[in-house]
Protein backbone atom coordinates (compact mmCIF):
# COMPACT_ATOMS: atom_id res chain seq x y z
CA UNK A 1 0.00 0.00 0.00
CA UNK A 2 1.27 3.28 -0.81
CA UNK A 3 -0.38 5.93 2.28
CA UNK A 4 -0.55 9.48 1.87
CA UNK A 5 -1.70 12.66 3.41
CA UNK A 6 -2.92 15.33 1.81
CA UNK A 7 -5.33 18.57 1.64
CA UNK A 8 -8.46 18.39 -0.47
CA UNK A 9 -11.81 20.52 -0.99
CA UNK A 10 -9.59 22.58 1.91
CA UNK A 11 -9.29 20.01 4.77
CA UNK A 12 -6.41 17.93 5.60
CA UNK A 13 -6.39 14.39 5.45
CA UNK A 14 -5.23 10.79 4.33
CA UNK A 15 -6.01 8.29 2.82
CA UNK A 16 -3.95 5.66 0.07
CA UNK A 17 -3.33 5.02 -3.10
CA UNK A 18 -6.31 3.84 -5.50
CA UNK A 19 -4.04 1.11 -7.89
CA UNK A 20 -3.55 2.42 -11.43
CA UNK A 21 -5.00 5.63 -10.61
CA UNK A 22 -3.92 9.05 -9.93
CA UNK A 23 -6.23 9.53 -6.60
CA UNK A 24 -6.60 8.69 -3.44
CA UNK A 25 -9.30 6.49 -1.24
CA UNK A 26 -10.20 9.21 1.16
CA UNK A 27 -9.45 6.82 4.51
CA UNK A 28 -11.70 8.56 7.16
CA UNK A 29 -14.65 8.74 4.44
CA UNK A 30 -14.12 4.76 3.87
CA UNK A 31 -13.95 4.22 7.72
CA UNK A 32 -16.78 6.70 8.31
CA UNK A 33 -19.00 4.74 6.09
CA UNK A 34 -17.68 1.20 6.37
CA UNK A 35 -15.54 0.81 9.49
CA UNK A 36 -16.87 0.52 12.99
CA UNK A 37 -15.97 2.01 16.34
CA UNK A 38 -13.39 4.58 16.47
CA UNK A 39 -11.09 5.19 13.48
CA UNK A 40 -7.80 6.97 13.06
CA UNK A 41 -8.30 10.76 11.95
CA UNK A 42 -4.75 10.90 10.89
CA UNK A 43 -2.08 8.37 9.20
CA UNK A 44 0.13 9.01 12.56
CA UNK A 45 -2.76 7.58 14.38
CA UNK A 46 -3.16 4.69 12.01
CA UNK A 47 0.34 3.59 12.87
CA UNK A 48 -0.21 4.28 16.42
CA UNK A 49 -3.30 1.78 16.70
CA UNK A 50 -1.47 -0.01 14.90
CA UNK A 51 -0.04 -2.34 18.07
CA UNK A 52 -3.78 -2.96 18.56
CA UNK A 53 -5.09 -3.62 15.27
CA UNK A 54 -3.60 -4.56 12.04
CA UNK A 55 -3.90 -0.95 10.30
CA UNK A 56 -3.42 -1.90 6.59
CA UNK A 57 -5.45 -5.17 7.66
CA UNK A 58 -8.41 -2.92 8.80
CA UNK A 59 -8.34 -0.12 5.78
CA UNK A 60 -7.53 -3.55 3.09
CA UNK A 61 -11.11 -4.39 4.45
CA UNK A 62 -13.18 -0.80 4.43
CA UNK A 63 -11.25 0.16 0.54
CA UNK A 64 -12.69 -3.25 -0.73
CA UNK A 65 -16.32 -2.02 0.87
CA UNK A 66 -16.00 0.95 -0.99
CA UNK A 67 -15.03 -0.18 -3.99
CA UNK A 68 -17.96 -2.57 -4.31
CA UNK A 69 -20.22 0.79 -3.38
CA UNK A 70 -22.22 2.21 -6.02
CA UNK A 71 -20.84 5.99 -5.47
CA UNK A 72 -17.34 4.57 -5.03
CA UNK A 73 -16.02 7.50 -6.76
CA UNK A 74 -16.93 9.95 -3.89
CA UNK A 75 -14.69 8.05 -1.83
CA UNK A 76 -11.81 9.07 -4.23
CA UNK A 77 -9.58 12.25 -4.37
CA UNK A 78 -7.89 12.69 -7.80
CA UNK A 79 -4.44 13.78 -7.11
CA UNK A 80 -4.75 16.59 -9.98
CA UNK A 81 -6.98 18.16 -6.90
CA UNK A 82 -4.87 17.32 -3.94
CA UNK A 83 -1.83 19.17 -2.24
CA UNK A 84 0.54 17.10 -0.85
CA UNK A 85 0.96 16.76 3.01
CA UNK A 86 4.18 15.31 4.57
CA UNK A 87 2.67 11.32 4.82
CA UNK A 88 3.24 11.83 8.26
CA UNK A 89 4.28 14.74 10.93
CA UNK A 90 5.95 12.56 14.13
CA UNK A 91 6.39 13.40 17.73
CA UNK A 92 10.06 12.85 17.40
CA UNK A 93 11.72 15.47 15.41
CA UNK A 94 12.88 13.44 12.31
CA UNK A 95 15.59 11.57 13.36
CA UNK A 96 18.58 12.00 10.35
CA UNK A 97 21.61 9.52 9.82
CA UNK A 98 25.02 11.81 8.32
CA UNK A 99 27.74 10.58 6.57
CA UNK A 100 26.44 7.10 6.17
CA UNK A 101 27.73 6.56 2.00
CA UNK A 102 31.31 6.69 2.34
CA UNK A 103 32.03 8.64 -1.20
CA UNK A 104 29.49 11.62 0.40
CA UNK A 105 31.10 11.71 3.71
CA UNK A 106 34.18 11.93 1.58
CA UNK A 107 33.08 14.84 -1.32
CA UNK A 108 32.84 16.61 2.11
CA UNK A 109 36.05 16.45 3.69
CA UNK A 110 34.98 13.96 6.42
CA UNK A 111 35.12 10.81 8.70
CA UNK A 112 32.78 7.85 8.55
CA UNK A 113 33.78 6.24 11.76
CA UNK A 114 30.95 7.45 13.86
CA UNK A 115 27.41 7.11 14.57
CA UNK A 116 26.32 10.87 13.48
CA UNK A 117 22.81 11.71 14.35
CA UNK A 118 21.17 14.93 14.33
CA UNK A 119 17.56 15.91 13.92
CA UNK A 120 15.09 17.80 11.72
CA UNK A 121 12.24 20.04 13.52
CA UNK A 122 8.77 19.04 12.66
CA UNK A 123 8.42 22.37 11.02
CA UNK A 124 10.62 21.83 8.29
CA UNK A 125 8.43 18.88 6.88
CA UNK A 126 6.37 19.66 3.59
CA UNK A 127 5.04 17.74 1.43
CA UNK A 128 5.77 16.66 -2.57
CA UNK A 129 4.84 19.12 -4.93
CA UNK A 130 5.25 21.93 -2.48
CA UNK A 131 7.46 24.87 -2.52
CA UNK A 132 11.46 24.78 -0.14
CA UNK A 133 11.58 28.88 0.17
CA UNK A 134 15.08 30.17 -0.81
CA UNK A 135 15.75 31.64 3.15
CA UNK A 136 18.27 33.89 1.30
CA UNK A 137 18.35 36.01 4.30
CA UNK A 138 20.03 33.07 6.36
CA UNK A 139 21.86 31.28 3.53
CA UNK A 140 23.71 31.51 0.62
CA UNK A 141 24.27 27.56 0.61
CA UNK A 142 20.95 25.68 0.05
CA UNK A 143 21.19 22.39 -0.89
CA UNK A 144 19.92 18.89 -1.36
CA UNK A 145 20.31 15.43 -0.12
CA UNK A 146 18.01 12.45 -1.01
CA UNK A 147 17.59 9.59 1.20
CA UNK A 148 15.35 6.76 1.99
CA UNK A 149 13.27 7.52 4.58
CA UNK A 150 12.53 4.19 7.27
CA UNK A 151 8.98 5.02 8.42
CA UNK A 152 8.71 3.40 11.76
CA UNK A 153 5.87 1.06 12.83
CA UNK A 154 6.05 0.39 16.85
CA UNK A 155 7.41 1.54 20.13
CA UNK A 156 11.28 -0.15 20.54
CA UNK A 157 14.26 0.84 22.94
CA UNK A 158 17.43 -0.76 22.80
CA UNK A 159 16.10 -3.33 19.60
CA UNK A 160 18.25 -6.15 18.84
CA UNK A 161 19.45 -5.70 14.92
CA UNK A 162 17.78 -8.99 14.30
CA UNK A 163 14.43 -7.55 15.23
CA UNK A 164 14.69 -4.23 13.96
CA UNK A 165 13.08 -4.86 10.43
CA UNK A 166 9.61 -5.79 12.64
CA UNK A 167 9.85 -2.22 13.95
CA UNK A 168 9.56 -0.41 10.60
CA UNK A 169 6.31 0.04 8.96
CA UNK A 170 7.59 1.50 5.46
CA UNK A 171 9.74 3.83 3.55
CA UNK A 172 9.29 6.76 2.12
CA UNK A 173 11.64 9.98 0.50
CA UNK A 174 13.30 12.57 2.21
CA UNK A 175 15.17 15.43 0.91
CA UNK A 176 17.45 16.55 3.55
CA UNK A 177 17.78 20.43 2.58
CA UNK A 178 20.88 21.59 4.56
CA UNK A 179 22.16 25.24 4.34
CA UNK A 180 25.71 24.36 3.56
CA UNK A 181 27.07 27.90 5.41
CA UNK A 182 24.88 27.60 8.35
CA UNK A 183 26.18 23.87 8.86
CA UNK A 184 29.88 24.39 8.86
CA UNK A 185 29.09 27.55 11.29
CA UNK A 186 27.18 25.92 13.88
CA UNK A 187 28.86 22.37 14.48
CA UNK A 188 25.34 21.33 15.33
CA UNK A 189 23.38 20.08 12.27
CA UNK A 190 20.16 20.98 14.21
CA UNK A 191 19.73 24.63 12.69
CA UNK A 192 20.80 24.17 9.08
CA UNK A 193 18.70 20.87 8.81
CA UNK A 194 15.66 22.96 10.14
CA UNK A 195 15.08 25.31 7.90
CA UNK A 196 11.00 25.81 7.05
CA UNK A 197 10.43 23.65 3.99
CA UNK A 198 13.96 21.93 4.42
CA UNK A 199 12.30 18.61 5.18
CA UNK A 200 10.34 17.57 2.20
CA UNK A 201 8.86 14.09 2.48
CA UNK A 202 6.77 11.46 0.45
CA UNK A 203 4.94 11.76 -1.91
CA UNK A 204 4.25 8.10 -0.15
CA UNK A 205 4.55 5.68 3.05
CA UNK A 206 5.03 2.55 0.56
CA UNK A 207 4.48 -0.19 3.52
CA UNK A 208 7.41 -2.81 3.63
CA UNK A 209 5.64 -5.86 1.76
CA UNK A 210 5.50 -3.70 -0.97
CA UNK A 211 9.79 -3.15 -0.91
CA UNK A 212 11.07 -6.22 -0.56
CA UNK A 213 14.76 -5.15 -0.86
CA UNK A 214 15.37 -1.23 0.27
CA UNK A 215 18.50 -2.10 0.57
CA UNK A 216 19.06 -2.61 -2.66
CA UNK A 217 17.13 0.28 -4.53
CA UNK A 218 18.57 2.77 -6.83
CA UNK A 219 18.07 6.68 -5.62
CA UNK A 220 18.41 9.38 -8.19
CA UNK A 221 18.62 13.03 -7.69
CA UNK A 222 18.17 15.74 -10.19
CA UNK A 223 18.35 19.37 -10.37
CA UNK A 224 16.19 20.89 -13.16
CA UNK A 225 16.30 16.86 -14.80
CA UNK A 226 19.80 17.12 -14.77
CA UNK A 227 21.71 13.47 -12.66
CA UNK A 228 23.38 14.70 -9.44
CA UNK A 229 23.07 12.06 -7.53
CA UNK A 230 22.93 8.41 -9.01
CA UNK A 231 23.55 5.98 -6.13
CA UNK A 232 22.24 2.86 -4.48
CA UNK A 233 21.28 2.37 -0.95
CA UNK A 234 22.99 -0.80 -1.61
CA UNK A 235 26.32 1.32 -0.77
CA UNK A 236 24.60 2.13 2.73
CA UNK A 237 27.67 1.86 5.76
CA UNK A 238 25.23 1.27 8.16
CA UNK A 239 22.21 -0.78 7.20
CA UNK A 240 18.58 -0.59 7.73
CA UNK A 241 18.85 -3.00 10.69
CA UNK A 242 21.48 -1.46 12.06
CA UNK A 243 19.77 2.28 11.89
CA UNK A 244 17.52 1.17 13.94
CA UNK A 245 19.68 -0.91 16.56
CA UNK A 246 22.10 1.50 16.42
CA UNK A 247 19.72 4.83 17.31
CA UNK A 248 17.45 2.89 19.64
CA UNK A 249 20.62 1.75 21.75
CA UNK A 250 19.87 5.55 23.33
CA UNK A 251 16.71 7.18 21.64
CA UNK A 252 13.35 5.28 22.15
CA UNK A 253 11.44 4.90 18.95
CA UNK A 254 7.72 5.73 18.20
CA UNK A 255 5.18 4.83 15.44
CA UNK A 256 5.34 7.27 12.94
CA UNK A 257 8.97 8.25 13.93
CA UNK A 258 11.24 8.66 10.39
CA UNK A 259 14.94 7.78 10.07
CA UNK A 260 16.49 9.86 7.04
CA UNK A 261 19.25 7.18 6.24
CA UNK A 262 21.93 9.36 4.68
CA UNK A 263 22.46 10.61 1.34
CA UNK A 264 24.43 9.30 -2.06
CA UNK A 265 27.88 11.32 -3.01
CA UNK A 266 26.77 13.87 -5.92
CA UNK A 267 25.29 17.05 -3.49
CA UNK A 268 26.03 20.49 -4.19
CA UNK A 269 28.68 21.25 -1.87
CA UNK A 270 30.70 18.43 -3.35
CA UNK A 271 30.70 19.83 -7.03
CA UNK A 272 33.83 21.74 -8.15
CA UNK A 273 33.05 24.42 -8.17
CA UNK A 274 30.33 24.19 -5.46
CA UNK A 275 26.67 25.08 -7.33
CA UNK A 276 23.84 25.66 -4.35
CA UNK A 277 19.98 25.74 -5.08
CA UNK A 278 18.79 28.97 -6.48
CA UNK A 279 14.50 30.27 -6.79
CA UNK A 280 13.15 28.15 -9.75
CA UNK A 281 15.42 25.23 -9.54
CA UNK A 282 13.29 22.03 -9.70
CA UNK A 283 14.84 18.96 -7.48
CA UNK A 284 13.03 15.57 -8.31
CA UNK A 285 14.33 12.33 -5.64
CA UNK A 286 13.32 9.22 -6.96
CA UNK A 287 13.67 5.79 -5.21
CA UNK A 288 12.86 2.73 -6.86
CA UNK A 289 9.46 1.37 -5.76
CA UNK A 290 8.53 4.22 -4.03
CA UNK A 291 8.17 6.97 -6.34
CA UNK A 292 9.52 10.29 -7.07
CA UNK A 293 9.58 13.58 -4.77
CA UNK A 294 9.15 16.41 -6.07
CA UNK A 295 10.10 20.37 -5.28
CA UNK A 296 10.84 23.65 -6.19
CA UNK A 297 12.38 26.51 -5.10
CA UNK A 298 11.01 29.41 -3.83
CA UNK A 299 11.83 32.79 -3.61
CA UNK B 1 1.25 31.47 38.49
CA UNK B 2 3.26 28.19 39.11
CA UNK B 3 1.69 25.16 36.35
CA UNK B 4 2.80 22.00 36.71
CA UNK B 5 1.26 18.32 35.16
CA UNK B 6 1.04 14.77 37.44
CA UNK B 7 -0.14 11.80 37.85
CA UNK B 8 -2.94 11.37 40.70
CA UNK B 9 -5.15 8.73 41.54
CA UNK B 10 -3.42 7.08 38.52
CA UNK B 11 -4.76 9.60 36.07
CA UNK B 12 -2.24 12.06 34.36
CA UNK B 13 -3.32 15.66 34.30
CA UNK B 14 -2.40 19.21 35.15
CA UNK B 15 -3.05 22.28 37.71
CA UNK B 16 -1.75 24.97 39.24
CA UNK B 17 0.36 25.06 42.33
CA UNK B 18 -2.12 26.12 45.47
CA UNK B 19 -0.84 29.04 47.25
CA UNK B 20 1.19 28.39 50.27
CA UNK B 21 0.21 25.04 50.20
CA UNK B 22 2.28 22.06 48.73
CA UNK B 23 -0.94 21.34 46.65
CA UNK B 24 -2.17 22.25 43.14
CA UNK B 25 -5.57 22.83 42.13
CA UNK B 26 -6.47 19.92 39.51
CA UNK B 27 -7.72 22.42 36.39
CA UNK B 28 -9.62 19.72 34.43
CA UNK B 29 -11.74 19.19 37.07
CA UNK B 30 -12.12 23.00 37.78
CA UNK B 31 -12.34 24.07 34.63
CA UNK B 32 -15.38 21.16 34.27
CA UNK B 33 -17.17 22.61 37.30
CA UNK B 34 -16.66 26.07 36.76
CA UNK B 35 -15.62 26.86 33.15
CA UNK B 36 -17.17 27.19 29.81
CA UNK B 37 -17.21 25.86 26.83
CA UNK B 38 -14.39 23.39 25.77
CA UNK B 39 -11.34 23.53 27.99
CA UNK B 40 -7.22 22.26 27.73
CA UNK B 41 -6.97 18.20 28.58
CA UNK B 42 -3.49 19.42 28.89
CA UNK B 43 -0.98 22.01 29.59
CA UNK B 44 0.53 22.10 26.08
CA UNK B 45 -3.14 22.63 24.83
CA UNK B 46 -3.15 25.49 27.35
CA UNK B 47 -1.07 27.26 25.93
CA UNK B 48 -1.48 26.35 22.10
CA UNK B 49 -5.04 28.02 22.59
CA UNK B 50 -3.37 31.38 24.62
CA UNK B 51 -3.46 32.77 20.84
CA UNK B 52 -7.07 33.29 20.97
CA UNK B 53 -7.83 33.31 25.25
CA UNK B 54 -5.80 34.23 27.95
CA UNK B 55 -5.45 30.92 29.41
CA UNK B 56 -3.86 32.54 32.72
CA UNK B 57 -6.68 34.64 33.10
CA UNK B 58 -9.04 31.68 32.34
CA UNK B 59 -7.33 29.65 34.93
CA UNK B 60 -7.16 32.67 37.17
CA UNK B 61 -11.28 33.17 37.06
CA UNK B 62 -11.99 29.58 37.79
CA UNK B 63 -9.31 29.00 40.58
CA UNK B 64 -10.82 31.81 42.69
CA UNK B 65 -14.67 29.87 41.57
CA UNK B 66 -13.36 26.91 42.97
CA UNK B 67 -11.59 28.80 46.46
CA UNK B 68 -15.14 30.05 47.27
CA UNK B 69 -17.19 26.71 46.33
CA UNK B 70 -17.89 24.04 49.89
CA UNK B 71 -16.04 21.17 48.41
CA UNK B 72 -13.22 23.15 47.62
CA UNK B 73 -10.49 20.96 48.72
CA UNK B 74 -11.61 17.98 46.90
CA UNK B 75 -10.05 19.89 43.49
CA UNK B 76 -6.64 19.91 45.14
CA UNK B 77 -4.48 16.89 44.77
CA UNK B 78 -1.93 17.40 48.19
CA UNK B 79 1.90 16.74 46.40
CA UNK B 80 2.46 14.01 48.81
CA UNK B 81 -0.14 11.99 46.28
CA UNK B 82 1.08 13.29 43.23
CA UNK B 83 4.07 12.00 41.29
CA UNK B 84 5.19 15.39 38.99
CA UNK B 85 5.36 14.66 35.20
CA UNK B 86 7.43 17.28 32.67
CA UNK B 87 5.29 20.35 33.06
CA UNK B 88 5.00 20.20 29.18
CA UNK B 89 6.19 17.89 26.37
CA UNK B 90 6.61 19.82 23.65
CA UNK B 91 5.54 19.17 19.88
CA UNK B 92 8.97 19.88 18.60
CA UNK B 93 12.35 18.22 20.15
CA UNK B 94 13.22 19.95 23.35
CA UNK B 95 15.57 22.73 21.92
CA UNK B 96 19.02 22.89 23.55
CA UNK B 97 21.26 25.47 23.29
CA UNK B 98 25.38 24.75 24.84
CA UNK B 99 28.42 26.66 24.91
CA UNK B 100 26.15 29.55 26.40
CA UNK B 101 28.64 30.53 29.99
CA UNK B 102 31.95 31.24 29.03
CA UNK B 103 33.74 29.19 32.35
CA UNK B 104 31.53 26.09 31.22
CA UNK B 105 32.49 25.82 27.84
CA UNK B 106 36.14 26.57 28.94
CA UNK B 107 35.80 23.49 31.57
CA UNK B 108 35.29 20.89 28.81
CA UNK B 109 38.00 23.05 26.38
CA UNK B 110 35.00 24.54 24.04
CA UNK B 111 35.37 27.26 21.69
CA UNK B 112 32.17 29.75 22.50
CA UNK B 113 31.86 31.70 19.12
CA UNK B 114 29.10 30.45 17.65
CA UNK B 115 25.55 29.30 17.76
CA UNK B 116 25.68 25.78 19.30
CA UNK B 117 22.06 24.29 19.04
CA UNK B 118 20.77 20.61 19.29
CA UNK B 119 17.53 18.84 20.43
CA UNK B 120 16.89 15.93 23.13
CA UNK B 121 14.22 13.78 22.10
CA UNK B 122 11.04 13.95 24.02
CA UNK B 123 11.37 10.82 25.09
CA UNK B 124 14.10 12.06 27.52
CA UNK B 125 11.90 14.13 29.23
CA UNK B 126 10.87 12.91 32.82
CA UNK B 127 9.38 15.04 36.29
CA UNK B 128 10.40 16.38 39.57
CA UNK B 129 11.23 13.36 41.65
CA UNK B 130 11.47 10.76 38.86
CA UNK B 131 14.54 8.64 38.66
CA UNK B 132 17.15 8.93 35.86
CA UNK B 133 18.37 5.19 34.35
CA UNK B 134 22.15 5.04 34.94
CA UNK B 135 22.23 3.94 31.13
CA UNK B 136 25.38 1.57 32.14
CA UNK B 137 25.02 -0.53 29.23
CA UNK B 138 26.18 2.91 26.87
CA UNK B 139 27.64 4.95 28.65
CA UNK B 140 30.20 5.23 31.52
CA UNK B 141 30.01 9.46 31.94
CA UNK B 142 26.51 10.75 32.98
CA UNK B 143 26.53 13.84 33.59
CA UNK B 144 24.57 16.79 35.23
CA UNK B 145 23.98 20.05 33.58
CA UNK B 146 21.53 23.21 35.04
CA UNK B 147 19.78 25.25 32.77
CA UNK B 148 17.38 27.88 33.07
CA UNK B 149 14.05 26.25 30.40
CA UNK B 150 12.32 29.19 28.33
CA UNK B 151 8.77 28.33 27.72
CA UNK B 152 7.63 29.75 24.46
CA UNK B 153 3.75 31.04 24.50
CA UNK B 154 2.96 31.56 20.79
CA UNK B 155 3.94 30.91 17.20
CA UNK B 156 7.12 32.60 16.39
CA UNK B 157 9.30 32.75 13.13
CA UNK B 158 12.44 35.23 12.54
CA UNK B 159 10.99 36.88 15.87
CA UNK B 160 12.91 40.17 16.10
CA UNK B 161 15.37 40.72 19.26
CA UNK B 162 12.88 43.28 20.71
CA UNK B 163 9.83 41.51 20.83
CA UNK B 164 11.57 38.29 21.73
CA UNK B 165 10.27 38.09 25.65
CA UNK B 166 6.63 38.45 24.20
CA UNK B 167 7.08 35.24 22.88
CA UNK B 168 7.81 33.82 26.52
CA UNK B 169 5.42 31.46 28.83
CA UNK B 170 7.43 31.14 31.33
CA UNK B 171 10.36 29.47 32.95
CA UNK B 172 11.28 26.30 33.90
CA UNK B 173 14.62 24.29 35.18
CA UNK B 174 16.07 21.73 33.34
CA UNK B 175 18.91 19.12 33.82
CA UNK B 176 20.21 18.46 30.41
CA UNK B 177 21.81 15.08 31.51
CA UNK B 178 24.30 14.28 28.95
CA UNK B 179 26.81 11.15 28.49
CA UNK B 180 29.87 12.49 28.08
CA UNK B 181 31.93 9.44 26.41
CA UNK B 182 28.96 9.52 23.78
CA UNK B 183 28.77 13.18 23.06
CA UNK B 184 32.84 12.80 22.29
CA UNK B 185 32.04 10.09 19.82
CA UNK B 186 29.08 10.78 18.09
CA UNK B 187 29.94 14.44 16.84
CA UNK B 188 26.55 15.47 16.81
CA UNK B 189 25.02 15.55 20.61
CA UNK B 190 21.53 14.23 19.42
CA UNK B 191 21.95 10.83 21.02
CA UNK B 192 23.96 11.87 24.23
CA UNK B 193 21.42 14.07 25.10
CA UNK B 194 18.50 12.24 24.45
CA UNK B 195 18.66 8.92 26.52
CA UNK B 196 15.21 7.83 28.68
CA UNK B 197 15.43 9.83 31.74
CA UNK B 198 18.47 12.39 30.45
CA UNK B 199 15.81 15.51 30.49
CA UNK B 200 14.21 15.77 34.08
CA UNK B 201 12.18 19.20 33.77
CA UNK B 202 10.04 21.16 36.00
CA UNK B 203 8.48 20.89 38.69
CA UNK B 204 6.74 24.15 37.59
CA UNK B 205 6.78 26.59 34.70
CA UNK B 206 6.14 29.84 36.35
CA UNK B 207 4.77 32.17 34.05
CA UNK B 208 6.91 34.95 33.48
CA UNK B 209 5.26 37.70 35.32
CA UNK B 210 6.16 35.91 38.19
CA UNK B 211 10.10 35.65 37.61
CA UNK B 212 10.58 39.37 36.23
CA UNK B 213 14.56 38.82 36.41
CA UNK B 214 15.25 35.41 34.76
CA UNK B 215 18.38 37.03 33.41
CA UNK B 216 19.92 37.76 36.81
CA UNK B 217 18.59 34.60 39.17
CA UNK B 218 21.65 32.47 40.24
CA UNK B 219 21.03 28.76 39.28
CA UNK B 220 22.71 25.69 41.55
CA UNK B 221 23.47 22.45 41.12
CA UNK B 222 24.01 20.58 44.03
CA UNK B 223 25.01 16.09 43.98
CA UNK B 224 24.41 14.83 47.21
CA UNK B 225 24.53 18.22 48.64
CA UNK B 226 27.68 18.99 47.64
CA UNK B 227 27.62 22.14 45.77
CA UNK B 228 28.63 21.69 42.17
CA UNK B 229 26.91 24.33 40.13
CA UNK B 230 26.82 28.08 41.14
CA UNK B 231 26.36 30.41 38.85
CA UNK B 232 23.71 32.83 37.59
CA UNK B 233 21.76 33.55 34.67
CA UNK B 234 23.43 36.74 34.13
CA UNK B 235 26.71 35.25 32.79
CA UNK B 236 24.47 33.87 30.11
CA UNK B 237 26.69 34.74 26.43
CA UNK B 238 23.28 34.99 24.94
CA UNK B 239 20.81 36.30 26.50
CA UNK B 240 16.97 35.14 26.92
CA UNK B 241 15.88 37.65 23.40
CA UNK B 242 19.01 36.83 21.88
CA UNK B 243 18.31 33.28 21.86
CA UNK B 244 15.08 33.64 20.60
CA UNK B 245 15.38 35.91 18.03
CA UNK B 246 18.47 33.45 17.18
CA UNK B 247 16.65 30.36 16.87
CA UNK B 248 13.89 31.76 15.62
CA UNK B 249 16.01 32.95 12.42
CA UNK B 250 16.16 29.42 11.78
CA UNK B 251 13.52 27.27 12.83
CA UNK B 252 9.66 27.68 13.58
CA UNK B 253 8.99 27.96 17.79
CA UNK B 254 5.45 26.93 18.77
CA UNK B 255 3.66 26.83 21.84
CA UNK B 256 4.83 24.70 24.45
CA UNK B 257 8.41 24.41 22.78
CA UNK B 258 11.43 24.93 25.14
CA UNK B 259 14.82 26.33 25.02
CA UNK B 260 17.14 24.73 27.17
CA UNK B 261 19.67 27.68 27.81
CA UNK B 262 22.72 26.00 28.92
CA UNK B 263 25.18 25.26 31.97
CA UNK B 264 27.33 27.31 34.21
CA UNK B 265 30.59 25.90 35.03
CA UNK B 266 31.22 22.90 37.30
CA UNK B 267 29.87 20.04 35.44
CA UNK B 268 31.22 16.43 36.62
CA UNK B 269 32.98 16.52 33.54
CA UNK B 270 35.20 19.58 34.37
CA UNK B 271 36.04 18.61 37.64
CA UNK B 272 40.06 17.65 38.33
CA UNK B 273 39.24 14.31 37.81
CA UNK B 274 36.28 14.04 36.56
CA UNK B 275 33.18 12.78 38.34
CA UNK B 276 30.15 11.10 36.90
CA UNK B 277 26.94 10.06 38.41
CA UNK B 278 26.34 6.68 40.05
CA UNK B 279 23.32 5.23 41.31
CA UNK B 280 21.85 6.61 44.17
CA UNK B 281 23.00 9.91 43.63
CA UNK B 282 21.01 13.00 44.15
CA UNK B 283 20.72 15.95 41.78
CA UNK B 284 19.36 18.75 42.90
CA UNK B 285 18.74 21.87 40.34
CA UNK B 286 17.54 25.40 42.15
CA UNK B 287 16.98 28.70 40.32
CA UNK B 288 15.65 31.04 42.35
CA UNK B 289 12.00 32.13 42.39
CA UNK B 290 11.06 28.84 40.16
CA UNK B 291 11.79 25.98 42.83
CA UNK B 292 14.07 23.35 43.05
CA UNK B 293 14.37 20.41 40.25
CA UNK B 294 15.02 16.76 42.55
CA UNK B 295 15.96 13.54 40.56
CA UNK B 296 18.37 10.74 41.25
CA UNK B 297 19.88 8.25 39.64
CA UNK B 298 18.54 4.54 38.96
CA UNK B 299 20.23 1.47 38.25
Amino acid sequence: MKFLSFEYQGKATYGVKVKREEAAWMLPAIFAAFGSGDYPQTLLEGLQQNAQIDFQEAVRQVVAEAEKSDDKDSYKAPFKDIKFLPPVTPTNNVIAVGRNYKEHAEELNNEVNRLYVFTKAPSSLIGDGNEIPLHADVTSQLDYEGELGIVIGKYGHKIPKGLALDYVYGYTIVNDITARDLQKEHLQAFLSKSLIGGCPMGPYIVTKDELPTPENVSIVTKVNNEIRQDGSTSDMLLKIDDLIAEVSKYVALHPGDIIATGTPSGVGAGLKPPVFLKTGDEVKVSIDGIGTLVNTIGE
